[in-house]
């Protein structure tokens, strides 16, 4: 698995980052700023897929997690109820990096219980979008 | 988005009511009690959508949620086990008013928890589909 | 107990309303607020009361509880703590529509709690001094 | 206190004992059982005080406390969140029996816990109105 | 089941009843006790059993539990542990009473939980030894 | 507010100071205290009330509690149950603080949660009738 | 121990079955079923034991627990309560099946609990009598 | 529904049975194992169905559950988090089987809560795939 | 109770030590390590007694608990289930010393909690069958 | 201990008091108000320590606690978490009282919690600076 | 490591035995009682080491537990409170058997739990000074 | 606070780090992987503190926390029991990163509540000694 592709998944709501409030949170998508991580780390083969259907992220983890480098998880709300992905994290050889945006331990206390880490290689979370390129550093 | 679109979801298994056992829940399917609303309140532009996947009614929040003026949500068993649908209603700018057939504090306890409601406009629960009409009545 | 009598019943703090903080909370008392509602819903023979005693409310449900056709019940921070109310609510016969003016479920965790809602028909909550108005349409 | 003064005290909804639901509860209000109960005990001069008001029934057990010989109490729905007639009991130098007509381990969770138990001498529970007949005997 | 008999049986260290410190609880064993009961209630056929072991306390209401009018047990420790004693008590016809000498709810936590209380008639717990002649006088 | 007008409210059971066992407590009534207290602070207006009635508390924390200077609220045992006090103190304008006599975390631990202190100035607890005093001084 | 011999453990009130209101549960005795098991069965050396004592229960345990191919098990209310079980059952080398003739997921709370299941091979639970048969497929 | 016609369904994550780490949990996959089966009850009409998707499952729930003879469920981690599952479960007219192939009580605590099985007819658990055919006796 | 007489009490399972997978756990008995006691303590009569029973545990308490010096109590999983084992222990006169083999705070959760500590002198846990040596040093 | 010292002791980070945004909580150090205080209390020997080490301030406890009239103590986040500040207090002779200067239970629920107030004289807190000049009344 | 060294380490507070209340407790401080202790167990090179500050006490098991033979801990109150001193028992070399003087489940509940024992050898508690001596002879 | 000063702070335990069992953690210790660091971020000033007392890192936290860049704190055991470290780090201007070695998550669930985060600026955690890399990759 030593092919250099990662693979980034963002999973619910996620979609709407840079779309929504555009004069608070920017105008910027996460499509943009996955054309920057692709500058910043020219040794990726860098891919991303986005889903607001906790199947559909399993269904991806399995499609890739027997053959890519490197998976970086940001699971959104599902983080805090989905035993499914983590269980799909855990049947994969692929190791998965498990990244938040936000501080969720700033959050609501529903939002502190995470099903994932457990399963993840480690967790990178708080740093805003800089958080998937810290957490693309352990690839190096 | 004064525009009068009001779109009704119903959740998971709410597809059922009226197919089952009609002696009992009598033989109205929600598509005929649609039929009713829509004469009732012709001030709005009603629309209605059902899904039994908790991603596909993220992915239609999302699609009315900056443009209609007020959504009536009926998550079926979502509503305790959600906190996807609670981050996207959040994340969207039309109100919208939990709503319930039965009143979900005579029954189960983990039923009594809804991740929604703190979400909302409001809640009306516990009128039959007369919850829906009732809820209506906050957009006139 | 078809005699259109209606009854709504306001518990604890709630004689505060519009007399506190007019320039935030507007200067309308619940008593001009029932004015609106008498001329809204003609259909029926509107009565209002009010106290901070929770056993003067349970004395009040009992004496129109066996003739009236439905009673609004806002019985404030008593909903949280009084399993006297609910016994109230569950021994009479007419229904009762629990309701709150703020979503409570926005609020502090220890408001999340009814002991009312499992008595009561059902709940509307949420939706300023119009949850009234809608829990009357119930009647209709 | 050897006076042979008894108190019998009822709490919140017992005042509907025989008034509701006929057919069902029959037709014997509380104010006919006490009149048998005077008769089975002409040893005791037998008083009985009704209130629906929590602090009521903590002023009555203030008033008797000191000088009668026994109190049975049926607090109702205050049994289960009334600290207040708790320590009223413990303040009190007369004895105190808790009486429910019902087996309170029967019904809901929220029910099998009493604040007034240990306050108390001991509790007689289930039997029916003869639980108060039971109660009576240990003055004997 | 009208053949007036009745059986007290008595659990788990209670035995040790006037064995113990007589000087603080008198001398007085549960044999002497009964003996004082058959005399006060010559309308019943009253017989004893007591035994330390959960199982045989089972076995002993098997084998009255279809035949003999009444059943007072006081279950001592096993009370709070003993689903067995429960299925055992709901399984029988004969209506049997939980009788404690103290009262359980002034004691440790753990024992404020009976499991048998919801499968009994009723209780009556906490005025001594004569907690079981007030229990005897319901079946009066 | 700056009238100097200072109310002290004491609660449920808190009547029996000093009328119960004089050779324990003392035979000083709070009346007594109070006047002490009045020559202690000529300062201040100072009156007095006492309630065994939840709802009449909160009725005087109405009356009171937008023209005087400051209230001192010892609520005995309503202080671990009612979030009715909780929010009369939160709506009125004069700062409250809640005193008790003992030191409350000495005791059972359901009286180790006061629903009102977080809707208080401040808390002083364990002085015995001093707290009163020390209390007074906040408003020097 | 492939010597074909399964011992069936009921443990404590099953010893009730087919004795206690026939019109309901039928007249089948376990001892009954039995039989027709030893003919559906003849594969088998099967044997039958039942006892209303924890600790006899354990003894058999340890008896057959070295030497018989398979042991199923339905402990009755001892399911809930007793590690002493569970300890015996990982202690012996033969496999134990737990087996329930109801669901008992859909009865009261404190059954959901099973001490046994993490010691035993597996559970069959909730098909009647059946269970017992569908356990034993599980050693052809 | 005496059509003989059985649906097995594996939910999320149990694609990839047999189809990971061959050496260790064999390369049967379960479409194998199905071969298997069909083999093993002629009697019936077997069909499978497998779905990473929670929404799809309770779709395939309702097509077949008002005409199919049975349904066995093995819905992986989607036992412990879905009460849409346990809804759809309770809709459906057939009757219901969960399985498992691990003992799900010697796994994580989070696993032995099933939000399926109160809705189920039975479940039969921890016995290999071999669990399927135990649940499939049930229906002969 | 200076007789020197202590007894040993083993409760259930511990009559397995030695005789099962004596590869891992040695070929001793307890009954030989009891020999071995019996040579390193000539001061005390010892004497050794085990049971599966509950039951009969406290009936052995309750027999030598008025007259010997001291009782060593390794009561197996009741240790973590009995309340009637605890107040025998408290009943009787002896001191008990609790004793465990293993270090059971090193073991599932369920047995980190221990009814009978609080009622014995003290505890030795974790150091193989020298705890009982070491408990025994606490008579000399 | 008649002898008019007093110590002062304030626990973890309160060294940073007046040092920190003086925009906001102003520039006034602890130190600075502690001469204050020794100017309205010329009655008594003032003293201050401060020290962000838990054990530390245990010495100091230590240290002055046999012979001291008083010690006030702000132990800053130890209130919440340290049984060894509780034992220190209960060991030593001077009494302690604890302040707060906000009004802990308006903060996070973690510190609602004190191990602190149960061994000590009692609580003043939510007054600000002003709760040190509160509690050194006491001692007048 | 089988130098015959061995440490006794107390911590917080214990610095107060034999200082406090000699009445009570006896003069006798710890250094008296390890001179005993130096006599009884001449085979060992006994150490001993106090302090009240946790950090200072990880500090010296760091320093003797890679060459000590054994060490004895009795850390106080930070027994209940340490995962620092839990995680520097297991990361050392040298057994830690855990000692208390008192019966720590005769006490205040949050006494019950230890964070220490599951990472020592052993416990030893409720026999006085006793305790140390009964640990020393595991060691022999 | 742009001077480029960086200071890495290690707390309890983590000093024993390529110390202990080199031949499983390798013979590396911090302070070898600290000059790596330093050669791999030429851009800062990197510095180190590593100390076993909880109160020595709030004094260092206070000491660098108004004049450096940024903190790396990886507390140790801290993590889960210091809330005096939690809001030394609120009250402190430098931002401050949680680091872990080792995946929090995968280990006992009293590891998994850190009480530092919420007043972080983020977490890495899981990632061996790249943790530390990746952290100071955010203050680029």
């Amino acid at each position: 698995m030593n092919n250099n592709k990662i693979l980034i998944i963002n999973g619910v709501n996620l979609n709407l980052l840079g779309k929504r409030e555009p004069n608070i949170y920017g105008s910027q998508t996460f499509e943009q700023y996955f054309e920057e991580l692709v500058m910043l780390f020219p040794q990726f083969q860098l891919e991303y897929y986005q889903s607001n259907t906790e199947g559909f992220l399993v269904d991806k983890l399995h499609e890739v997690g027997f053959s890519y480098q490197g998976i970086i998880l940001n699971a959104g709300a599902y983080t805090h109820t989905s035993i499914a992905l983590a269980d799909a994290i855990s049947a994969i050889e692929t190791p998965v990096i498990e990244v938040h945006i936000s501080n969720i331990y700033k959050r609501e206390s529903f939002r502190h219980k995470s099903f994932l880490t457990a399963s993840c290689q480690g967790i990178v979370s708080g740093f805003g979008l800089k958080s998937y390129a810290m957490a693309l550093h352990y690839f190096l």
